[in-house]
């Protein structure tokens, strides 16, 4: 099952258009999210739950003491406005006092800690207040289902080596690069797809191909994993030194799809290289690989950057 | 892996059998859904799970607040048919009255807020109480879950050109309309399947064909996509013209299937176009691309509607 | 993709070996699951979410109230025992009164209701009140995760026709049996599997038999689905008569595989029809498709069980 | 679909490098885990709800348990230090008897219990006490994703022969070794897929290659499942000896992966057998097979070890 589908001659589509841009642009940021914003759409777009789940956790945290305080201020004024004298166990407070008495009542309230040594003794206030601890208790399962979405949600775990080579391969020469697992739990059935794009200078636009890899699954990723791209005539590198990949705008668009051991999770890992970061005349120096005194293999993810010269 | 399987000469089965209707009858309305209501279950083929988890937000809203009303109004009943004198702090109130304060005692117990000013002293209430509060817990995990599965369930989120067009293609004519994703997360791996039926004049039975597109898989949905199908001479389009098609109420029905990039969660996007949809003798103005000074390229998700008369 | 592997010449491999048994056996049950018991692993087989997720809902629930009456009872004790007199609140009640107390401060306290008409005050009493409102939270976050996943997990939504046909088709016969979808969400990607098994008279062995269909896949689960295995020469119910198949005691096993619209879960559907559930020489009544006023295609699944006699 | 995807001749990527290292070592351990350690990232390939999800339970309780203790006396230290004479309910207490005091009203609001006897009178302790209740409903959303992720997550269910056996088959040997399923749910679409790594001694570098199975699917794993690979002229382990096998340190390695019927989980299952636990001249004995009063079939699980000589 090819994940980047290709028509007949090598030539692929990503589904970035061929328009070719003054400036180099990168398809791919080097984070892996594609380099596209659309508008248009006003709010409309706007998922919340993916929004909230993907997010930096120090911003999702901000987010709910931020808005955590903003409702208890909501229902303080509401009880200070209508249910000023409404309350037990607030007779002694006055003005202001009274607003942050009141602040304390709704957070009580809302988390359903109800200490009640303040409580509702009308109507009106213990109306509200039922109904403050019922949007608390759906407020609450609203984070609790986004706090679940943030921890189990499938999350991208390759380290890529930082440059790409184009190192010798048998009697020629491939492009290479190396990925690592880095979390603790395993992939399995790794597939990879590698893209490249690049401008052709004829037609000024940019061209889409695929590149045959030598091997482009692997069942587990346990060690590290050397991508290989061998530049035979049919290559669309063929011939091209860097310094026409560089002024070419080339930019290598990797996509690889796994599946976590033990959540049975498909994750899919994007990466781009850009021509800046090729290198040429240098190979990978092979990870070691120790076995420690468990008799359990090791190795240094490091090691997946090292090259040497040719 | 076709989504649509069809038979050896094109034809396909959507699963809507062939009857003609008399009047024009789509297939799947506006919004995708499919057009046909099955009845003779009885309740036996209702899943509350999924009936909660799709309906509107607001409805959802207004149901859970009327059913929390209903319970907290139902073990108010029971407490003050049951347990009229068995509530401390409650002594003064008499009548309706002492029943509100039993609605309130009731929310204060379902919620678990539990404020304690009043409190079950005697044993037949403390025990309705103690099964009230583990009937809101449960009630809570309920809700919990069905928020849960309203935010993470998979949302179609395609855009379709409001048009289908018959546009000059190579040195024939081909079907093509567009589509983009409009939401802030990339879907991956996208497949389009195409199928037209269309009335035999003949026969009077509705027949299907699959439509063999120029392109059926995009890695990227990153900005529109231009979808294509040829008319030539094994076309089942080939030689009709839109009058034709409106007469034999022609209907273009269409399935793409894709995957978050954030959650590998597959989502389907269905859309069908009635023969009224169709125009001759445009083609699509393409989608403006522009870099911004971040060096994003921006896209404006309206132009996907755009066309010009050729 | 094949859910039914075979080997070349159709004979095929479902994992329920070749033994022939004195009685009939059935090999689906009529519910659809398999008629095995495994035995020999003591209680390291039983998986208690699996197991609470697809008992019946009555079943759970009286586990439930069950479970929380024990709970209470075994706090209560505790506190009964080494916390006698350590509770505010408590002072007037005496013996098995201070008990049933005791028992209530419990449910409140692992609730988390916390009236505080009751209250711990002295130290044991407040440390393991502290702690069975954490057991309490545990406990509820199992029984939100539980009732999420029964909730949420696939259900099989298929109805199958009571009886299978051995029909006209073209100029030979068929077997013919009818499924429809009983939910209000549809069912995409269809693709049904169909095995016969039958005793061989020579070798006194079960012979496994994958029946090819005229077709296997279907792309909307709209209206109903009749299934057919033409019996050519090739079938292995070429020449048979019901007798013959119910003396070699048949079994016509279906796994039909969808995914549904909403949720994009994949569902599985098995059942099973016995030989004395064929009939010969008749045909299904096509289920009728009626419009209604809003333009709505309606169905009624009873009708899919209904033939008429050739 | 294959598992593990092969070159052309047999050899195979398992993606565990080919070195050969001094003493034996393992690929897999006994439990099915990849053998492999990998460092050099410090904290940030630590996924800590990958980590409390797949920790064992007792494990996981003792977690909870320490850090609710350490989360209490934390907040107790900020109330005794900032809040000392800021409670109701407290005047009494003195020293470490009010510290305590605090550690409980800690845990009242931590929980939500909130019983009251004890509250917050001033401001700042108000203040704090709030967002500890707030901090309180977050962990336990936490604690309920993770006791959710800890029972849904798919569970390896496997059950494998202690040994693998050359045992006859047709004329000639075969490699053999039997799986159960021990759950009480039905695994369907199960496929196996078997690599031997061995050492070549000319070379004395690793070499990987997967072995043809006589049957690689299997519908329904209801009974056992006796995988076979024949051992014919193409096979790596033709003309080998077990002491061959040994020297040469060979192990096999399994792959299987199945889908559950319940939760439609695709639930991977590995394992991996030494030289030293090959026996030859031996040959399963048939699970037996036996039917109920109820008409169920009955197996022992623990029958899929036995075997008999030749």
């Amino acid at each position: 099952m090819a994940i980047f589908n290709g028509k007949k001659n090598n030539e692929t589509e990503l589904g970035f258009g061929s328009k070719n841009y003054k400036d180099s642009v990168r398809f791919l940021n080097i984070d892996g999210t594609v380099n596209v914003k659309r508008t248009g759409m006003g709010m409309a777009n706007l998922d919340p739950y993916h929004w909230l789940t993907t997010i930096p956790f120090k911003k999702f945290i901000f987010i709910t003491l931020g808005f955590y305080t903003i409702v208890n201020l909501f229902f303080a004024s509401i009880y200070f406005t209508l249910c000023y004298n409404s309350f037990g166990g607030l007779e002694s407070s006055k003005g202001s006092e009274r607003f942050l008495d009141l602040v304390y009542f709704s957070s009580q309230t809302i988390t359903t800690v109800g200490y009640g040594h303040v409580y509702p003794k009308e109507h009106l206030a213990s109306l509200i207040a039922s109904f403050e601890s019922l949007f608390g208790l759906m407020l609450f399962a609203i984070v609790t289902g986004v706090l679940f979405g943030r921890f189990s949600r499938p999350k991208n775990s390759l380290l890529y080596s930082k440059n790409i080579l184009l190192a010798p391969y048998k009697d020629m020469t491939a492009l290479m690069f190396r990925v690592a697992n880095t979390k603790q739990y395993e992939l399995i059935e790794n597939e990879a797809n590698v893209v490249m794009t690049i401008k052709n200078p004829t037609t000024n636009k940019r061209e889409f191909f695929s590149l045959p890899l030598e091997l482009d699954k692997i069942n587990f990723l346990a060690l590290s994993w050397t991508i290989v791209h061998p530049i035979d005539e049919k290559s669309p590198l063929y011939g091209l030194s860097i310094t026409d990949l560089q002024e070419r705008d080339a930019e290598i668009i990797i996509l690889i799809k796994g599946i976590t051991d033990t959540f049975s999770q498909t994750v899919f890992s994007r990466q781009s290289y850009k021509a800046s970061q090729f290198l040429d005349k240098r190979k990978f120096v092979p990870v070691k690989q120790d076995v420690n005194e468990k008799g359990r293999v090791i190795i240094s993810l490091e090691d997946i950057h090292v090259f040497e010269n040719v």
